[in-house]
């Protein structure tokens, strides 16, 4: 598990301190993912594949994996508690193919996938104002719709 | 359109110098986009809705919606030559999306999402060779099955 | 709800009457909808529009609808007692839209829907005999692996 | 390939016969293949884990596997010329799993999906009138959004 590199604790609202909460490692970026998959697609001549409609495609088939891992669980609680060490090693990869096939869809639409999502962060927090959906699942909800 | 900070251009395969390529910005890392969604989460108070299965079906809908704007297209150039603006804007607040639902499930299934594409891209570069799956459609199609 | 034509209750093994059992209508067949939705295509000079992948993505954007109608409710029990009537309509609103697209999809690529799922069924009951299955969710997991 | 039992030819705008399409078997109805999956699943007492999330995280699944078999393959004309036996088989048997997952799933949530149909095939002529969306592809992509 990665560990954080906060100089000091800060206390969240929910009472949990941040610096027990899971991180990820700073590496790589969105750029160092996007740069070494598009060497692994270079070296392979497999430009010609990876059209966006393509990459798409190939998205929606690692998301599908990523649904047979969860399909006949239940209810899944944080962490994932009572998965084995294999299925949580194939979860890692599922989701990896996700990142991997969206990083690379991004980059052949041409959209700077890590400035759009600041962009979008910006929107969300306009359009669910903390002091006003705080709380209750049905404000959350309705703002949802 | 974000810039390179290669020092100097290398030539790929293709022929296309790498500094002419499309890329990211190094910021925001994924561990920035993990924290400020984490305390997006937190300062709403919606961590109780945010279970691996509800974010997983979030992402689903998500990449769904991406689909509804290539699912009328036909095949999409690189680069997307024939979008109006407003449909490259939509484009990239839908992977935003899926970006954002992508990295919190990682982290509340507690995968190291970065270090995770590190391992998942070395086996992928073991189970597809370079020398032997260069060039043909046919053959990158057998080693996919 | 539909109600079923079965002149005399034959009782199933986990002891639920067949007819208390929640059943579709007989009618439209499927290829009663495949005709109808042909005919709808038809008239608006949508075939340009529906080729193989553009009906593909517009399922998996239906799909995507149907996701988010599910995806902050946590475990769902069967019936959705506790869904209101307009989310049980906005419900059966897009699960009818994935099986619209579907239909038109296995016409355009020419499989014979109906007469296909009776083939993957029989391969089902042989994938997984009843009596080697029967049960646990542990075995029902390993069979699925 | 199924044969249509229309007695006489009817001549669509497109100026293609009707008794020419392809078309679909009479049976099995949906009816009949929500009786024999519910078998299915009694048989093997699976009804503990067909919850309605699990069904639809089931049919994803399956989703992800049709999107792996168009992933590479750019534009697919209609009846999928270029396309092996085995690839059309699997395909059949892909967009089989489909149905049955969606079949259960409406079954669990007590949609009655071949009524649920005919409500929204209404709704769709009403939103898309056919004199109005008729020909280009910029009337529809307006229409659509």
């Amino acid at each position: 598990m990665a560990k954080t590199t906060e100089p000091s604790p800060t206390i969240l609202e929910n009472g949990q301190p941040e610096e027990q909460r899971f991180t990820f490692s700073q590496h790589p970026t969105l750029e160092d993912i996007r740069k070494m998959q598009a060497h692994f697609t270079d070296e392979r001549d497999w430009n010609q594949f990876h059209q966006p409609r393509n990459l798409l495609l190939a998205l929606v088939g690692e998301v599908g994996e990523v649904a047979e891992l969860f399909q006949w669980k239940g209810e899944v609680a944080e962490g994932l508690p009572d998965w084995s060490g294999k299925e949580k090693e194939q979860l890692s990869h599922e989701l990896s193919d996700v990142l991997i096939y969206l990083v690379e869809l991004a980059e052949k639409c041409h959209v700077d996938l890590p400035q759009a999502v600041l962009d979008k962060m910006a929107l969300n927090r306009q359009k669910y104002p903390a002091n006003k959906v705080q709380g209750s699942a049905k404000k959350y909800t309705e703002y949802q719709e």
